[in-house]
């Protein structure tokens, strides 16, 4: 919609991330469909009346969002048009849908402690502030590639197991099956947008300026009963989130 | 969940935009609300081993958000808690649910043109490229304060009134109820984050570095039929989605 190719050197937002948006826009828009190369650094300098260091910052951004992928001798190949889409829906699970979208899937369990409900999570999970939670920090990657890291509390008395049985079977709706709970949907999600803090630039490697998308979710049982709550930060320039209403 | 009060000063985000999230954060989590007011600058610049300059900066981004007012000689009151919150569901309108949380909604008509449906326009609308629609650029605010601006298309076919009743009815809804079409629901919603363009600010009074969630959404009639394709801009610090799956 606003694809002029203009730059404002004043935003506060680094000039190689804006023009990291305008060749993202180009890319996704299809300008580049006839060659599936983006045109070489000389020539977008010019297009964006900017210096080649600037377009070169802008597309070492973009291969490592996964978009493009530079090949010695040959310049800049499209390798994918589009962020990857994560479907929210009532069933939605992480790796849904991501199948035909990435090669390799992995989500990576960092850490996990048992720790008493407090404020939102105990609200969240219908629980009495204090009563006990296993919480688990996630790094969810496609490719290799970091897409989001997660926060997520389970009441320990029904699903003790639930770090053990991650870790096993490497899958959060597989882990729930595993403790006797073959189906859960999502009952909420809220989302926000902020930059991500220096935890999130470091797991998620991100370089500085960097937006997240927070998804903070409720998943239940069929009866209605909550047994996950979520807060998923995913790395904005890598994702779009679909939802299905 | 990341409550540390900690600032770092080479992520790239500007220092009065970290303190204002944080502040922001206590705001939300309630740390404040015994005395309903923020503290003293002050203190808030010893608690962040900031200058005061910053802390000012970080107020008056909150100020702007309409979360805190700046009370002369008292200090600084806290107005709301949080972000407004928009629903998000197949039954979404602008103002819905939005009338407990703002005394003044209004949506106003910036320009209306017919263009020739192209792209994703045509694709969403499910109409050949070339098709006449009705192109029109809302901004809508909450108490004074813009907090989306959005870009519509409406097949002209159907539709050809849609910004005169838009003008005199001031709602979408009640424009579409106007040419005979009395319900219509959400089909699909995408959503990216990024950060705000020149018009953007522009538009919705933001300081540089702003981010903005982009919603590409898709309305149909009854039947199925798309009616609407919207691409609206909602200003990040000041909204957080609610999807109702």
């Amino acid at each position: 919609m606003n694809a002029k190719k203009t730059v404002e050197r004043q935003t506060g937002v680094a000039l190689w991330r804006q023009i990291a948006d305008l060749i993202r826009l180009s890319i996704s828009n299809g300008d580049y469909d006839q060659t599936g190369m983006v045109p070489p650094e000389t020539v977008l300098a010019g297009q964006f009346g900017v210096n080649r260091h600037t377009v070169r910052s802008a597309l070492a951004a973009l291969a490592d969002e996964g978009l493009v992928q530079a090949i010695q001798g040959r310049g800049t190949l499209i390798q994918r048009k589009e962020r990857l889409s994560f479907p929210i829906s009532r069933r939605t699970r992480f790796s849904q849908g991501l199948s035909d979208q990435a090669r390799d899937i992995e989500a990576r369990l960092l850490s996990h402690e048992t720790v008493p409900a407090a404020g939102e999570v105990a609200t969240g999970l219908k629980i009495a502030p204090g009563t006990a939670c296993i919480r688990m920090e996630l790094v969810s990657s496609a490719d290799g590639r970091p897409v989001s890291c997660s926060t997520s509390y389970f009441p320990t008395d029904r699903f003790a197991d639930m770090a053990t049985q991650f870790e096993r079977l490497g899958s959060i709706t597989k882990a729930f099956a595993a403790q006797g709970l073959a189906d859960y949907v999502r009952v909420s999600t809220e989302l926000v947008a902020r930059h991500a803090d220096s935890a999130e630039l470091a797991l998620l490697r991100l370089s500085p300026g960097a937006i997240v998308i927070e998804a903070t979710a409720i998943n239940a049982d069929p009866d209605g009963v909550p047994v996950q709550f979520a807060r998923s930060r995913f790395a904005a320039d890598r994702v779009k989130l679909k939802i299905e209403t």
